[in-house]
């Protein structure tokens, strides 16, 4: 992989990296942030997955997470939110195409041979870090939004893979909103069987995770009808899972609400990911 | 009223007062916890409900709530949870007539010239104790079960009366629980109608509560059927009602559960009982 950029950040380094993607077969970019714990021995890692129209750039710039990993002993990864360059396929509206890859393995044509965010985050992307970077075999996963969404889906169906689970206002029941039927139409097709495995009130009700959840939305949310967080906070209410569900008066959808909460999300996961 | 027990309790008085109520027509017992502060000068005041088959006594010697208290300088009042005495109508069942006065006033017969436990809350000992103790007009409200349930349905039916809320593990939709629809009936007949005053989860959907609610729930409880946590989750989650839903691991429906979060509970409505 190639450095695209190094800058020091709190006590540690912000990086963004360059890597050719055999899963997305197009070249992707990525951050990660190293905390001052990581120039002496690995470190558990948090990941961050950006919402609709992000880059792994946004969270990076105005998440303002850095200050606690750096505080707190964890790096950060934050991946880009769906393959971009030549030959990709795109679409003109902003929630489909590039800047919305939503987390999942494309199935449909045009977007079967890069959409492949799932397996690029669970898979590649995972065993990219893991090789080349000081960060232990220890994950936490959170996001924002569409982000959230991947972060609670990917985390329940990948249990063992995760210590710790947080989220962001995020899209939480796809299935029945226009954040995701539209999305999933087009990358998997109409038969929606296939979209269960994304959609995180019906992952909740039929699975569940083995840790506790801490999720903040706010409540001037201008999206939130979109977000479903009432299906998500009945089927998680409903199977008893422990968790914290937090709705904040006067929040609305961007990252004025993420960096408000961002100390307490880091917090939650350093907790956990060092609580061997 | 008559003064029953005084007790040195950390830095302030523990306190069980007993009093004719012209409400309930029969004498009623109370308890009030004073921090030292209220030497000084009247103190803000948080009212705990007690649950199913309590008296005023159980929260006060197993809760915990004093030491924080104390330190906060709020005083406590632990109200009866039904009328009790000769003449007092009551049932066989632990969950009607004395000890399950559901914080209502009762319209039906052998129940209504006692069970008034709403007006003898919101009215005559709010009086009371504004008038006898160096209790400030500045009110908080939380409650266990049966007692949560009294505390979610009278904060949000009286709006102007309390500055803080919040409840453990509490029956949050009793006209569709057993916990609920036998004692409506008896109390209240058969016109449902009349039950939707006293049923948390209608009311938020309908009202909500002008400033954020705390709730804890224990994963373990082994009443959570009875509680219906996931309808008063969605409800509130719907209204984008400000609010922290927490569910917690291991903990079951004692007061083991109760204690261990009364720290959150009297710290939560300091905050906001102490901010003029």
């Amino acid at each position: 992989m190639e450095l695209v950029s190094r800058n020091r950040c709190f006590e540690g380094e912000q990086a963004v990296y360059k890597h050719a993607s055999d899963v997305c077969g197009v070249d992707m970019t990525f951050a990660v942030y190293l905390p001052p714990q990581a120039r002496r021995e690995p470190v558990p890692v948090l990941w961050y997955l950006s919402g609709l129209t992000c880059t792994h750039e946004n969270a990076m710039t105005k998440g303002g997470f850095q200050k606690y990993a750096s505080e707190q002993g964890i790096a950060l990864v934050f991946p880009d939110t769906s393959p971009r360059g030549e030959g990709v396929a795109d679409d003109e509206a902003y929630d489909l195409g590039i800047g919305a890859g939503f987390y999942l393995n494309a199935t449909q044509q045009p977007w079967q041979p890069h959409f492949q965010m799932y397996d690029y985050v669970v898979k590649e992307l995972r065993d990219l870090v893991l090789d080349k970077l000081p960060i232990m075999d220890r994950h936490g996963i959170t996001g924002h939004s569409m982000g959230g969404h991947g972060a609670l889906t990917i985390a329940m169906r990948n249990p063992s893979l995760f210590v710790s689970l947080s989220a962001f206002a995020p899209i939480m029941n796809p299935s029945q909103s226009d954040w995701g039927r539209k999305q999933f139409s087009a990358y998997l097709g109409e038969d929606e069987s296939t979209w269960s495995q994304y959609d995180a009130t019906i992952l909740m009700s039929e699975a569940g995770w083995h840790g506790d959840i801490l999720i903040d939305q706010g409540a001037d949310d201008q999206f939130i009808d979109l977000l479903r967080p009432q299906a998500f906070a009945e089927a998680a209410t409903k199977r008893r899972q422990p968790c914290v569900l937090r709705t904040h008066a006067g929040h609305d959808h961007s990252y004025f609400f993420v960096s408000s909460f961002a100390e307490d999300h880091v917090h939650w996961h350093a907790e956990r990911l060092h609580d061997h």
